[in-house]
């Protein structure tokens, strides 16, 4: 394997770790437990949960993947605060369709050479990545790994 | 630049960013907040202060930048869950280890070749490190900037 490749490797398996755990906390709560606030007066489980696999659903275009899967839960799940819209997805179906994003995600994660983890996302132009090159995929990917992590750390709270 | 130090570079962005965010919550932070707990019944601030220096010191030896700053932390910040051992250092001594540590481990992270981030970190035999030569130092860098981003999140909460 080429340094290229043990690199992106290693963000790949960071990536899936970050989910991995994110997973097991969410297969650990039941439907009463999602509807909790992860501190007063903050974000309950369940939005972040859409949280979560709306922003994620971004990178499908942003890193070129294909059509978002979701863009229905961006003005319930980003565009507005927890509890500013009624509630009209059910845990359970914000679950799956978290599970549906990043199982696609990952899966085209794993394909992606070294190469194409190095050319610019889709929300930087051509102009401003000749200017900085380290707007590329991998910082996309370790960002939201990263974002995935610090909410996980929220709902690990929630008794 | 190589799309090897590309990598390298991308990767040390993002525990740069992550630290960052962690010291303007803590930068914003009053002592009374320090005090606070993240959630009911959960680690205080202060605690979790605590925890990040001591942890992200151990990564001193464990990468090869040298001897740890700081660990007589280990015992109430690693060991212990929060409240097991009286407090004996203050909210401000904390952040100034911790600030010290992650500006140490940053500049050592600033000057590692491509090469240098591939190799085995010390925690790892060379018999298991030549079986996974994904443990390495670069996994490690990834790991702890998840956890970072995952504490600050909890940190993030606190009003």
């Amino acid at each position: 394997m080429s340094s290229n490749e043990q690199f992106a490797n290693t963000a790949v398996k960071s990536w899936k770790m970050a989910v991995g755990r994110l997973n097991d906390v969410l297969a650990a709560a039941d439907n009463d437990k999602l509807q909790r606030e992860v501190a007063p007066g903050r974000n309950r489980i369940t939005y972040l949960i859409g949280h979560l696999a709306a922003v994620n659903d971004r990178l499908l275009p942003m890193l070129g993947i294909g059509e978002r899967l979701h863009p229905e839960l961006d003005a319930a799940y980003i565009d507005n605060p927890d509890r500013a819209l009624p509630d009209h997805v059910s845990p359970e179906a914000l679950k799956q369709a978290l599970a549906e994003v990043n199982d696609k995600l990952t899966a085209a994660f794993e394909k992606f050479t070294p190469d194409q983890w190095l050319e610019k996302h889709a929300s930087v132009s051509a102009e401003d990545f000749a200017k900085d090159p380290s707007r590329n995929r991998m910082a996309v990917l370790l960002s939201r790994t990263s974002h995935v992590a610090m909410h996980a750390g929220q709902i690990l709270l929630v008794k």
